[in-house]
């Protein structure tokens, strides 16, 4: 019992909202939402000038220049891919895809629903794709005009060296696309350095917004090269750009809340101290949980050294007491939530380590697990030692 | 100047929220907004179940029964709209559009970039579609399996008789599909009666809602029969309703606060007396607003008869001093946000009839287009004396 509240029980949940150890939505920060207490008109000239300072500080982050623009898109991250795949390769083009997890595996899953021809490079979850694979395809195969690639892939926490690619894209000519969903604001990433064409995030993320669009940094050049592409008509990544550039309106009715929040989100990111100050938080927060699930018996799926700040998969603990929905379960019920796993071949749960949490929210979280281990008698340190 | 602001200027901008008299996103009750201040797991029980009601409550509002399911979709009415016009004609199918507006046009649009094959029967914007073209359209051509139509064409404001050319496409064995993004929950609409297999409406009209997502509402046996249809990965709506019906979950991330918002402004609908009480209110507005136009000597587009309680377009005055911009920004600064025309044929500016706004709101914009027109030295009601 705390504050007359019994804590293992929902009525935490009205009493104040768990906190978010996952790959978002995350916790975001009060002054975020309070932004979102407000109707503007979305063709009023003060959202206009919202978008457009948006835009710009997006542009920024990513180390861009006057070659480099940025689109929102309504709708979640998916949709942003989705809509770069589906409006900058053309008919007769051809995407190779580097895959480990299942984010590489969407990015094929959406170039097949538009009947974009591909090529797969497939790699295991738990290692980084071999950018001398890369260069054999391309050597191999003259007819791929576009390499796309995961930076942090969420399956696992793991991350890719997007620069090396780039590098090796760029050498063959190829249009060089990046899901930086789960990066983009914790990792700085210089779009001119990697070679990077278009990078696509979302604003629940690492800005630290809440969910309602994705956007995409794109070179104007390759952009300009999409017109007319698109297979939809919502997705239209040129289309879309066109009307922000014109008349600085959306085409279609853009989540106008959400982009206050992202807004304010972007602010706040400034005044922590950017990106490196931001993935210092981050890092910070997943080291100290690393250190207590070791110390608690749990272990990596990853080899450290390929381990991002971002997200962590631990195997479930060898031990017939565990029940991963219980321990969930059971977590939620204390404030906190953690995260399924997502692997082909491997039983583990994640425990994510952005949004506005803390070294505070981390320790109790780590509490929490220490606690819950207890009550289901799962004795994984004991039996380690045994 | 009013408590100290001078309230012709911007600043009142930052003193209050201007009144939005648009087709959408609207002027929402605070508490929606508030509902907002809350982050949740997308994937943890209590927006899970948020969602499941959400779904049924919308259902209901149809009229509709266990025959019926409602689908929500991330992105703006467009999105939905083309999720559905992309998910449920096979490609052997032929789609019939009923247009007399730019968001019949839009459905046409949507159909050509997904190579629907189609037939368009095309009428002027100031008069409804003729039941009897549609009936001699679908005795002359059998290959028609599905008619789509727009309910409450929003760039006139002209409300279409959806029931009637419901009856005529179930006569016909056609799968019929309805745009009531303006309509939904201002008009009592029953999808049994109307004979309606889709309708698509979103959360930023007349449920009072933010935007973020649209919704669709279905009947089971139809949608059954997309499965497979999808021509894109993120708009698959009989995958997207797979996943909402299976472990309660979107595919993709969710506008979570926008959800919770829509979910209060279903409470908060209910709460006025439903789609009736709603519509009264709105029709208020409306009146209100014509009497108030009529006498300062502004003349609607529509005849009276074909005009409906959503938006109403009204003529340019036909006098030399008159500037649209100018006069938008006139009452933008006063605090009252109308929207610009969109007809092929006739300069018009609209103003809408919905959100939360009553009398009170209606009546204070009508002082500021009076004290505007004065301003701006256009005479209007003198020159029709004259």
């Amino acid at each position: 019992m705390f504050l007359g509240l019994d804590v293992t029980t929902n009525q935490l949940s009205s009493w104040k909202d768990k906190a978010l150890f996952t790959p978002g939505p995350l916790t975001t920060s009060r002054t975020v939402k309070q932004a979102m207490l407000r109707d503007l008109g979305s063709r009023d000239a003060e959202f206009i000038t919202i978008v457009k300072d948006v835009r710009q500080r997006l542009v920024a982050l990513g180390g861009g220049t006057d070659d480099y623009t940025a689109i929102l898109m309504q709708g979640s991250g998916t949709f942003g891919i989705e809509a770069t795949l589906s409006s900058v390769i053309p008919s007769s083009g051809k995407l190779l895809i580097l895959i480990n997890g299942a984010y590489g595996k969407r990015l094929l899953k959406i170039a097949d629903v538009h009947k974009i021809s591909t090529s797969e490079l497939t790699f295991v979850e738990d290692i980084q794709p071999d950018p001398h694979v890369l260069e054999q395809a391309l050597q191999s195969d003259q007819a791929i005009t576009h390499v796309a690639v995961i930076h942090c892939e969420t399956t696992t926490g793991i991350i890719n060296p997007i620069e090396e690619y780039g590098k090796i894209a760029k050498a063959h000519n190829c249009i060089y696309i990046v899901d930086a969903m789960s990066s983009f604001g914790a990792y700085p990433i210089d779009l001119k350095t990697c070679g990077i064409d278009f990078l696509i995030s979302s604003s629940n993320k690492n800005i630290e917004g809440v969910p309602g669009f994705s956007f995409v940094l794109a070179r104007k050049d390759a952009l300009n090269a999409a017109k007319g592409m698109a297979r939809t008509l919502s997705l239209d990544l040129f289309a879309q750009w066109e009307g922000l550039e014109g008349d600085g309106q959306f085409r279609f009715t853009p989540p106008t809340h959400s982009i206050l929040a992202f807004h304010q989100a972007l602010i706040e990111l400034d005044q922590e101290g950017g990106v490196a100050a931001r993935g210092t938080r981050y890092q910070k927060n997943y080291e100290v949980t690393l250190a207590a699930m070791q110390e608690m018996g749990f272990k990596t799926y990853l080899k450290l050294e390929d381990q991002g700040y971002i997200i962590t998969s631990f195997y479930y603990p060898d031990h017939p007491n565990f029940n991963f929905q219980q321990f969930y379960e059971r977590l939620s019920d204390k404030g906190h939530v953690i995260y399924p796993g997502k692997l082909t071949r491997a039983d583990c749960f994640r425990i994510g380590h952005i949004g506005r949490l803390g070294l505070a929210d981390v320790k109790a979280l780590m509490s929490a697990i220490a606690e819950t281990l207890i009550e289901m008698k799962v004795q994984i340190y004991k039996r380690i030692e045994e």
